[in-house]
């Protein structure tokens, strides 16, 4: 939300077929929202019929706890989520965000930057342990050493997808894989009969919606 | 060589562009050669201008190393490999193994069988950390589980992929992605600009040298 210009009126407005993920972020987790209000505008949004998730930073939901009942009780499931923009943990620190993640929410989901391929390892083998464990959790390496990570992390467990859209082109950030171009590396690799119905949903020449896209 | 009808006439009647990695498994290495000859055939294949490599099982370098010198002296270069059929060997071992496959030759290949998903991140990282050593290492992690490290291996570092030829689909092992697929899934998920030369003189539609394929 915190990228759109007015995210309330565009949700209003949005009459897709495909249920949103809504995140609201300041600075501190990559985003561009103002920390007044941020909450608030986002809360908002998990009232939409059409937002079917939340996204939450593990730092907000551990300061503020409460919240996440209130959310809940907007009939929106929640992603709890840990970034880390300049490292990737240790793998014992990495399992124990995923863990409270976990503990506060339904999925957990964890993006790390690389700084070497064996963190690239140290995620997808985190992701593994996680899932063996019962939980339902999401991540990626961030970067241009980490993009394999979003095309192979459903193999090790991984249940959320990241793809920018058509018209999300001068939007990508490194290491990012456009939609088409994901769904397909995923379709190559998968080794069970796991289905794909949700993908199937959007074309491979989908665009964003226009009541979603920013002004020029 | 242990699979074909005639290795040697068929080598001397091909004619083809790309050069041959020569191999002559005996059953103990996933092969049907008897162990009579298995290595003078090999020898005799090294002869021809065409093999530029030939494969070396790593026990046959340990225990017979007096004969390396001797293919080296028929101009091929020397992949020497390990195979594990059960299991993949710990980080360490495995380590260890790499090394001496690079003691004894010009590129260390290992081919395990991971028994769960972190073992395949066990083969990364070994191929990985050899790579940062200096090492020419190739690798794959065998069966449906390891089947993306045929894809991604090259991204660690991994120098050799192998692929089954449009010809060969009666004989897919598990795990193996034909060559098309694995050019495809190779290109997108190339970090670098790491060119694929060799590669591009394959067209994907090609179809084993009928000299190089087995009866019906």
């Amino acid at each position: 939300m915190d990228k759109a210009d007015n995210p309330i009126e565009q949700l209003e407005s949005y009459d897709g077929e495909l249920p949103i993920v809504a995140t609201n972020r300041n600075q501190w987790f990559g985003g561009k929202a103002r920390d007044t209000g941020r909450l608030d505008t986002l809360f908002a949004a998990s009232r939409f019929e059409s937002v079917a998730y939340v996204d939450i930073e593990l730092e907000t939901a551990r300061a503020k706890e409460w919240i996440l009942e209130e959310f809940r009780g907007n009939d929106v499931r929640l992603i709890i989520s840990h970034h880390d923009f300049d490292a990737t943990p240790d793998r014992e620190v990495l399992a124990a965000i995923i863990d409270q993640c976990a503990h506060y929410g339904d999925i957990a989901k964890v993006a790390t930057y690389p700084t070497d391929l064996s963190d690239t390892l140290v995620l997808l083998g985190a992701l593994h342990e996680a899932t063996q464990k019962g939980i339902d959790a999401a991540g990626i390496a961030m970067g241009e050493i980490g993009s394999h990570t979003r095309a192979i992390g459903h193999i090790y467990g991984s249940k959320l997808g990241y793809a920018p859209l058509l018209d999300d082109h001068d939007e990508y950030a490194p290491g990012q894989i456009p939609l088409g171009k994901l769904r397909a590396l995923i379709e190559a690799t998968r080794v069970d009969g796991t289905s794909l119905e949700r993908i199937d949903a959007i074309e491979d020449d989908v665009t964003v919606p226009s009541e979603l896209t920013l002004p020029n």
